[in-house]
């Protein structure tokens, strides 16, 4: 095989946005842009589907001005798509990637793409095409393997700790019980970093549910009963996720719609929380009761995203080019932990099958013991991913004399 | 009576929060360490619940520092309620104020807060007790009577011009149909305000509906199938209080709770947004169809609030005190617009029972003929009140040849 590969290059980007995915994107785009064996570096529209209807686009031809300010949009510039491919699929995406001379593939996506990507590098290798295949990992969730976090994460994780901590004020102002639900799944590392909110100690989130943890009605009732008489009021996040003993998801009785991956749709609906609303007003005697189901906003809210998810976003997508054009491999970027106090990155090439297919959850370690809310070492892991939140003030409230 | 009367000062906060509700009441308490006729400078905790029940905290024993940090946190620091007083709470809470020798009272709220300060005012009268009783307006309605706008509306409007800006991108990203549930409940204005997030002409959201135009299902359906079939997507932003024909609001006949003001419980609850994408899925040959519903995010989120609002709510608060210790008036520090293409405002003092009671609705010139989207007018008002927005980049998406 040559040293160098000379050919063009396809971007896509797959799965639910992020408020970064369009930072590795950029990134990619600008690096290949700096290596001659790149000819034309085409995006192809709404992922494998575009590849598949020859949609692309010409990359090459946006300016450097404009591509800035895509990189600072949220959400997916070339569109996305929530497809699994079957074996016909690949047969035509391939052919379509000949045809166009694509000798660079890259894919911005979850564990599912990750998935796509690997069978497309392996039908390549069966017909000795020579091609670099890599994976861009991006999702809100947190849950690809091989990571120690991933691109789009810490932005997400940014937006519910800002939401908690005003539905903490909210909550303060007028107390009662709030239930806010938290998108994530099958992982709780979205739902868990409601808990960088707190300032005080008395600060919501006062309980936390995790997919992790089967979750019982008469444990939360307890949970909320005892929070409400020592605080007078009671904020809760829980996962979209939580499930019970037998890995049934309690909002999944409430829904009918499937995905393509099989992935029952949890978000978009506010039935969990308003189920949960309605068990403490029954059960428990408290009048206001109230939920909110985040939803959207999680993945897509502009003008806030994690300055430290931004930048690894886009490094990913540059040393995913960079990693491609050096020799012949193939692989996912993945991002590990700089061992050390201060928080550091850097990133490694890990086969795709590793990243592909399977996902993991929260580290035990990172839940307490009563699985209602998060570790010291949570907060550790979490709190340089999102970065600075907003100041909150609180008044002393120095009480002035009875009369 | 005396030029300069003499005494202690109350202020309280009532209702929903705003995020900018803390910065009125750093206003007021401010200004009233410049004047020596007012002494002791008391906050009221929970509104008048905390006038009834004697729990009051001394607010000239804040330093600067931390009231500046108040100022700038969303919700009532001092705590909310929703109580509309009987004739003997108010009774009660006279005598309270008599026994503390207020003799300025600051009530932050909206049109149930300035009947109350009237109702205050007028026992007052009765029995020649020297009072200076004061509304300072807040909601993030905007449904104030004699007011251009009412803090806290900016700051809610630009919430949800973000939040549509980015479910924009994430409608473009997974085309489908996607409805956002946003608060007001018979005033249009913030769900009004979506419309700010448009960047180009194709940008969402496509459709608005308002409280003060009657729905019906047939001509949401035609809307929804027209705008689909044009864009191959469809953002819609409605308003929670939307209604039928007869006045009947679409959401309430799936919520139970009625507040102490006899209002119904719109928010917290997914059920309209459910409701609507369930139409769509069953009348329409949609299959990609979500709903999400913004809930207190509106009203609470910290760190994005509008310079315009958070400044002008500063304002209200201290010209507030600024009046009452000018003279014998009293009243509600109302905002109008200075005439002029550059944006400019001015305070003055209304009458209490002016403000009182009733609300106000969208101006009909602020609704389009369709009854589903905006005019220019209406942009006009709204744009000086959010400030600015982030900026979004588009692709070109230059084509590639096929092949």
């Amino acid at each position: 095989m040559s040293e160098k590969l000379k050919g063009n290059m396809m971007i896509a980007q797959s799965g639910g946005p992020t408020v970064v995915i369009n930072q590795s994107l950029v990134g990619a785009v600008i690096e290949a842009k700096r290596h001659n064996q790149i000819k034309g570096v085409y995006g192809s529209l709404n992922g494998i589907k575009g590849v598949m209807d020859g949609r692309f686009v010409d990359l090459r031809k946006e300016t450097s001005a404009n591509l800035g300010k895509v990189a600072a949009t949220p959400c997916s510039a070339l569109g996305s798509v929530r497809k699994k491919p079957n074996e016909q699929d690949c047969e035509i995406i391939f052919r379509m990637l000949q045809k166009y001379d694509i000798r660079y593939f890259f894919y911005i996506g979850g564990n599912d793409s990750a998935e796509t990507a690997n069978i497309l590098n392996e039908s390549a290798k069966k017909v000795n095409y020579e091609f670099r295949c890599f994976h861009i990992p991006k999702t809100i969730d947190n849950d690809l393997l091989e990571n120690d976090h991933t691109p789009g994460y810490g932005s997400a994780a940014k937006f519910v700790a800002m939401a908690v901590m005003g539905d903490n004020q909210d909550n303060m102002s007028l107390p009662g019980v709030k239930i806010d639900v938290v998108m994530g799944r099958h992982a709780g590392f979205l739902v868990a970093a409601s808990a960088l909110a707190r300032v005080n100690a008395s600060d919501g989130p006062h309980l936390i549910y995790f997919p992790e943890r089967p979750f019982t009605k008469e444990q939360f009732l307890k949970d909320v009963e005892k929070t409400y008489s020592k605080y007078g009021r009671c904020l809760i996040a829980v996962s979209e996720g939580i499930s019970d003993e037998k890995g049934e998801a309690i909002a999944s009785k409430f829904t009918k719609e499937v995905d393509t991956h099989g992935n029952v749709q949890l978000s978009g609906t506010g039935v969990l929380g308003d189920l949960l609303a309605d068990m403490i007003r029954q059960e428990l005697k408290v009048s206001r009761v109230r939920a909110d189901t985040f939803g959207y906003l999680q993945r897509s809210f502009p003008g806030i995203s994690s300055e430290v998810d931004a930048k690894e976003a886009y490094e990913a997508g540059k040393l995913a080019v960079r990693y491609a054009v050096s020799g012949n491999i193939d692989g996912s970027v993945s991002i590990k932990r700089k061992a050390g106090k201060k928080y550091g990155a850097y990133f490694e090439v890990v086969n795709l099958n590793k990243v592909a297919k399977n996902t993991r959850s929260m580290p035990p370690a990172f839940i307490n013991r009563a699985g209602n809310g998060v570790t010291a070492d949570f907060i550790n892991y979490a709190k340089p991913l999102v970065g600075k939140l907003p100041d909150v003030g609180f008044l002393k409230k120095y009480p002035v004399l009875r009369k």
